[in-house]
């Protein structure tokens, strides 16, 4: 008798990998990935850490998976703002602006994104979205020389420094160090604060013209 | 009878613990953090295996000793050229430039040290460098707005996206990848259009006026 693996098993597979993988990234979300555990993880999901295993080879493999999900969403959220009508000077403003804010929104994610100390792979994992980033910014940066709103001469090496400069900028104000010593509210002036100087420095680092 | 650890054992320990740093520094600097294991470290020591670890619990902490000192080395040389005379924007010219330079003279431990997957510990110790990179970058910009030769509003964060854009910047240069597609013979000429489309990207971002 061959034993066949049903449709209807395989979906159910798929429906709990993916419950996996959301508790998993609220864990992230609330405590970082420092706070991913197997056990944990399985009483969440409602699943036997024996089930876990049995969809990812450890928590590295689900942190990895995590941060690529999550960045995926920051990445094509930027995309849509910076290929969005206007000129290259306002894309960039408002492509800085919104990545910023929905970083302030997700602050514990955003900073285990960005700076929590992790893993190896999921180090390696950084390193590569940081070029599709960097990607982004770099057509941008051709449009704007062509279009006179912004003025650049090595375009890969300054889509890099926007890249570190964007992404180092959130990790103090993000940090939970900040986060705590944060009265409730003054979030949204603090946000205004950060995001007007990364914008500052952005902009004229790229002499933009904003008419 | 009581054993005493004498003065001379004491000081055979610190040297062979300084021989295994150094060996280890040396292996980094040619292949990276990934290339550090146990055993070879030990043969080119001239130890036993056993030896290492009565001197250090691991790989790990022989890392991050050697991420530690490799970088408070260039944090002491860009400290000394952001507080040498001249203007707060010469000394800012200065002080990028060297760093930039250092880190092309020793690419695979610039890059090892800025960019490379690490473990989280070591990674740990990435973030808390770039704070101290961020404070002399402060200092620097509090004496800029004061001689009138920058113009920088938020100082922290912008000393923070100073730190980023500078560390960005030179990952993609540095990456092995591109040390390898580079010709030898290029590498000077290379240095120079990363180092002023660098300097440009920063100088502006700060309003850097040299006269």
């Amino acid at each position: 008798m061959v034993y066949r693996v049903t449709e209807a098993r395989l979906q159910r597979d798929r429906v709990l990998r993916e419950r996996i993988l959301d508790c998993a990234l609220q864990q992230v979300a609330e405590a970082g990935f420092a706070s991913l555990a197997m056990t944990s993880l399985a009483r969440s999901a409602g699943v036997a850490t024996g089930s876990l295993y049995r969809h990812f080879s450890g928590k590295d493999e689900i942190a990895r998976e995590i941060f690529t999900r999550a960045t995926d969403l920051e990445v094509s959220q930027l995309r849509q703002q910076l290929q969005a009508p206007g000129t290259a000077a306002e894309r960039l403003h408002r492509g800085i602006r919104t990545f910023a804010a929905r970083a302030w929104h997700s602050r514990q994610l955003a900073f285990a994104l960005i700076a929590e100390p992790v893993p190896g792979e999921v180090d390696a994992c950084r390193l590569h979205y940081r070029e599709i980033y960097a990607e982004l910014f770099s057509q941008l940066l051709e449009q704007g020389n062509r279009d006179g709103s912004l003025q650049v001469g090595n375009i890969p090496l300054t889509a890099a420094c926007l890249v570190g400069a964007t992404a180092e900028a959130l990790v103090g104000p993000l940090s939970p160090q900040a986060i705590k010593s944060r009265a409730e509210g003054d979030s949204a002036a603090d946000f205004e604060q950060v995001c007007s100087a990364l914008l500052e420095f952005c902009l004229r680092a790229v002499a933009a013209r904003l008419d």
